[in-house]
């Protein structure tokens, strides 16, 4: 029998879990959840009802995991603790800063109400925080360095739209490949905000703008920009469109420690991700994740959890006997 | 209070964890066991006995979790399942092919006396295994390449010493550039034995010794180099224990896959080992993982795991909170 699962919310995370749950023959999509008019939304599978967000309780019975496809500044906050009182539940609540007390309500929702729920889930937080946990494990002697990109910042690119004169644009996040190149010789270096990241503006100025006043606000930008490298390049609107289309973004994760009766061994741990479309990729992290939430669920282990608490094997269809025979 | 540890074989791996628990404050060396007379042993730690390998029962009750470093030939099938009827115990059997019938042996023994065992830990299989798992798991649409080096493979080096004429000898596995070039854009290549590793050979020619014959033989040597591009370099007994003493080793395991409608955006995973010290880097994953193994035995999770069946947070010593505020 097959995992079902429904997607709340359908911006550009919730088209990608449909997607994905496409590629994974033991999941079920059951059903959309959306905020706007549902009459109003299109969806790429046949069959399968959207419903007002309102109305999730309705499908209590019918859904295994809801995955939750909101914004972490203040849709996942309110409702995954809601959510997870009705379903198991999993998210990609990104604020960093905010997880301690988003796994605080998401546990206490879940536990009261016997369900598994899994937050902060994608690849940074995700794949990123268990290689930087995998790595600091195996190499307590280290240090760890995280770069990313290179990506597009949606948050870097609302700014530069918010700029005066400004008619469109796109903000590339790069990391510096010394810097990189100097971590991968296991040098240790201790690196400023600057030295590790360039930020890359492709500005469509609208008709009769100043470019030079519109290229020191952007460059000046606390924050943003104003401790970066910035280059601001200006481009038409059918430039921007044609090449800067995409959401692709990547990063690394670099551990680099020392072993041996002197230290005098060094390692360089590595994970990299080069990925076409962000959204899609979380999406299809979300998933893997929903099946090892309801295997959980079906275990028993209730409450919140995170990547760092779910045993991998959980992620995939496979059986154990299988992954052990060809993956170990 | 600490986890008592006992190092059961100390050659490479039993230094290696000997030196590794030195680094993880939370754990302590009780005994090293070994097949030798124990009197001819010298260790690093002092006021740690080394028993003969025939007293490990005596102390049944006073090790939490023991570290086996012997073999995976001959060594660690007959060990691992004896000595799981007594400790939680930790091993790297790294025999690909037979990894199910050990993981059924050391399970029975584990289970019927209530002991965890974690079996095949280290990094291939290990580290690497897991990569291959959460690839899989989160890019189902793809594939997945694993190249090992540069790095000195024992095995090989063993097969070059055993020519005739050959005084002593060390080999390195060297991914193909291209190779991997290929793979990290994408393209998804079928790759032969041939264009996915070299072999490169540094052989001390007895005096007197036929070097075209040494070469010839080398090369065309069934299952070890015949099936690859093999490069044989003579030195002398001095450049080879300058250049070549040290054991390094390492590898990439890479997952290229695609998302989307249409399968239209691809996507790239890739982890990376760049090690001095083979031998003392799966030492330092054999102690994270004595941690696991001991906090698993703690919950009453009795039996036979790998790597793949751990939460990885149980490897870290820090507590959930403190890992959720800082590395997810």
């Amino acid at each position: 029998m097959s995992i079902r699962i429904g997607i709340f919310g359908y911006g550009n995370l919730g088209r990608g879990v449909e997607c994905a749950l496409r590629q994974n023959a033991d999941m079920e999509l059951k059903a959309i959840f959306t905020r706007r008019d549902p009459k109003t939304v299109r969806i790429l599978t046949e069959g399968v009802p959207v419903l007002h967000a309102d109305r999730a309780s309705d499908m209590k019975d019918e859904i295994d995991v809801m995955i939750l496809c909101g914004g972490s500044a203040t849709d996942l906050p309110v409702q995954t603790p809601a959510l997870a009182k009705l379903f198991n539940v999993v998210d990609s609540f990104d604020t960093h800063a905010r997880i301690p007390v988003h796994f605080a309500n998401v546990d206490e929702a879940a536990s009261a109400s016997s369900h598994t729920a899994v937050i902060s889930v994608g690849w940074d937080p995700g794949l990123f925080s268990l290689n930087r946990l995998y790595g600091g494990a195996v190499l307590p002697d280290g240090k760890d360095y995280t770069f990313w990109g290179k990506g597009v910042s949606q948050g870097h690119s609302d700014a530069i739209r918010r700029v005066e004169g400004v008619a469109n644009g796109k903000q590339y996040t790069v990391p510096v490949e010394e810097a990189l190149a100097s971590v991968r010789r296991g040098e240790n270096p201790e690196l400023s905000t600057r030295e590790k990241h360039t930020r890359e503006c492709f500005v469509v100025a609208k008709e009769g703008a100043d470019r030079a006043k519109i290229e020191q606000e952007i460059k000046t930008m606390p924050n943003y920009f104003a401790d970066y490298d910035t280059t601001v390049n200006f481009i038409t609107e059918e430039e921007l469109q044609k090449n800067h289309g995409g959401i692709p973004h990547g990063g690394f994760v670099i551990r680099s420690g020392r072993t041996g009766k002197d230290l005098e061994n060094n390692h360089i741990i590595e994970y990299s991700l080069k990925l076409d479309s962000n959204p899609e990729f979380t999406s299809s992290v979300l998933v893997a994740y929903a099946r090892a939430a309801y295997r959980m669920y079906r275990k028993g282990d209730f409450g919140c959890k995170t990547v760092l608490d779910v045993p991998p094997a959980l992620l995939s269809p496979k059986s154990g006997e299988e992954l052990r025979k060809t993956l170990l």
